[in-house]
């Protein structure tokens, strides 16, 4: 089987001769801008070619200059023999300038930070998962009873009661209850009116207790790590979203997840990023990943249709349905995140099919849904979306903006 | 590395030189009798050296005459070559007969067969989770309501509201309402109150309903197939606990458990063989894994937590602490099982170290909790427990009582 080296990552993708180039670098994680998502017509995923031959098919998207000097584009060629190709500079996504929001907003003066708006609509640090120390009474032969039923005896004495157990918090609970002296910290999420043991560790942890913020977005992935004890953000990472690779906007991309096993490329790939961006987000916090408790993620329908691994097909064609517009809480782990089993993952409900939980966010940190005011909110990304109204009614509507807002082409 | 080739199976396992021949028949799962889990003091785990040598300890449980035809005792004994051993007849665990309940049952024609059972107790199938056919308003321009929402409006006529929805129900949601024109059947678990869609199949699959009951005896296990559409026991299938290889009684299996990872060697021993039961038993039955949705487990305080991976160590301890009594309900792959994401394993809760599920199951099944007549309930296996008592009190006790009662030594 013939052998790609992509230059200048060193990358070598061994595959069945006859493969198409742009299918091999995705395979290799090597991510190539392709708006179009590989149909030939945006003329973006340009490669040179260094060594061998690429049986490509021809088109007037490069010049004949272009093509002396090599110039390909990866959706036209098929792999026939060993080949070495560079990936130019305007071709890489990672080396395209990532909007930094806040360094913007201080450029600009006129952008407010997440703190402002949280000021501005009175809100408040009150997570669906609460940590709670306790103090469990330690056994004896005349308190024998298992250490499940003696942490629930301890947690009723705090007003918590018909708990739901998790297996996952279960399975080390006799040594965390041991490690220090029977003193433990309960993780609980509330959610439809339940009560839910998620995560029992040793001693008192509640000061360590992170949240994620995710933004979803068809062009720019964003994550802020946030300090649920105090209320705190305490730092952010972005990147482009490398699902660019696979076409630039969701209906390229929607096309892409109906062929064979391109959902899980596009959620690998998105869910791959929001751990990279985590683990820099946090090392940048000086925090760690066991204490992440919640991850609340963003997105227009799509891009949260794929971020769970859930098929979109349906939301590009007559009658343009959603699978899910209301996300159930998902452990952080199922969908393939660096979090403790313990942790769960929300998705910001939608309202339609492109009328999303990026926007509804929105609306609920604004706080444009408890004034009297007429308030006209303005989310201008690669999906633009605008919602009207005021306390009393909204009404949103949306439209295909383009990446140009988001520091794309 | 040595390798030791074992017979009759043809298992050839390579390992470190000096590593221990019972640890080396282990890892290839070549299940050896080992009542006192490898210390040197049973004489039962008894090979044949066929060619090569051993590096052994000295046993006064072999005769002279045993040791001059090559007897050794596979704890005592180190890998330094390459060798050849044979398992006899009466160190294999598989080639012991497995006591048939119902055909001795049939044979002293005084045991109750399960049914009879039922009926004296006037038991009711009433499952936790039922499947519920529904037919859902198929989407139009009009109703463009996502379709997990559409589903819910159309399980609202039926009665069922306030339903919290499993991200595994959702995953090809889409596919399964358009495979049978907007038709399909939602498995509903009840729960504390909460009601969850654990499952949504295209079709009509109501008349597809299975439970599993597994008793997970110290010495036996027994798996039974059971149709939730009719209440029927239709097939059962059973062995030797392969944890037999590591410990014959509870308490040599609890000292596994806590060396290195014999718990995950225990609990994969006893699930994989609960996989294999299932399958022959649904092939008696003619049925499909598929149709499983649930699986109803019981056993002693220390059998419920191996098979769950949790660790049983504090039971043996003074004060005898188990980690749980009381166990919650867990997807059936989560610990290993291969039945359908949608289903749940339910462990019959127990009441103490030493008075476990098993008791609990029995005094479910028997009815004697309900009854104003003073009832005695024995339950003789390796673990034995008594219970006494009526609708109005009830006190159990327990005792070792070996394996002598299943068929064993």
């Amino acid at each position: 089987m013939p052998k790609v080296n992509f230059l200048p990552d060193n990358v070598t993708v061994e595959v069945e001769k006859g493969e198409n180039l742009l299918r091999t670098a995705m395979q290799g994680e090597v991510h190539l801008s392709a708006t179009c998502g590989g149909s030939g017509t945006c003329g973006k995923c340009r490669v040179v070619l260094e060594k061998g031959k690429l049986d490509s098919l021809d088109t007037e998207l490069l010049t004949d200059e272009e093509k002396k000097k090599g110039y390909y584009l990866a959706c036209l060629c098929k792999v026939v023999e060993d080949v070495q190709v560079r990936v130019p500079i305007e071709t890489r996504r990672g080396e395209r300038a990532v909007l930094d929001r806040l360094r913007e907003a201080a450029a600009f003066g006129v952008m407010l930070t997440t703190e402002d708006i949280h000021a501005l609509v009175d809100f408040k640090v009150d997570p669906l998962i609460k940590k709670v120390y306790v103090e469990v009474e330690e056994p004896t032969l005349d308190n024998n009873a298992d250490d499940l039923s003696r942490l629930l005896v301890a947690l009723k004495k705090d007003g918590y009661e018909e708990l739901t157990v998790d297996y996952d918090a279960l399975k080390d609970l006799a040594d965390e209850l041991r490690e220090k002296d029977f003193k433990v910290t309960v993780s609980i999420l509330t959610l439809d009116h339940n009560k839910t043991v998620t995560r029992i560790e040793a001693g008192d942890t509640t000061k360590n207790n992170l949240a994620l913020a995710y933004d979803i977005g068809t062009t720019t992935l964003y994550a802020e790590v946030i300090d649920l004890d105090t209320g705190e953000i305490l730092s952010f990472a972005s990147d482009y979203n490398p699902q660019i690779s696979f076409g630039e906007d969701v209906i390229s991309r929607i096309v892409f997840s109906a062929k064979g096993d391109g959902l899980k490329k596009l959620k690998k790939a998105v869910i791959d990023d929001f751990n990279k961006l985590t683990k820099e987000a946090l090392e940048k916090a000086g925090r760690k990943s066991e204490e992440i408790s919640i991850i609340s993620a963003a997105g227009n329908t799509t891009m949260a249709h794929l971020f769970l691994g859930i098929s979109p097909k349906n939301i590009r064609k007559e009658p343009y349905i959603p699978t899910v517009t209301h996300w159930p809480a998902v452990k952080s782990s199922k969908i393939g995140l660096k979090a403790p089993d313990g942790s769960r993952t929300f998705v910001v409900p939608g309202r339609a099919s492109y009328v999303g939980g990026d926007i509804t966010a929105g609306i609920l940190a604004s706080g444009m849904y408890k004034t009297d005011k007429l308030t006209l909110y303005i989310d201008i990304g690669t999906n633009g979306e605008i919602a009207l109204g005021n306390k009393d009614w909204l009404m949103a509507v949306s439209c295909s903006a383009g990446p140009a807002f988001e520091g794309g082409t």
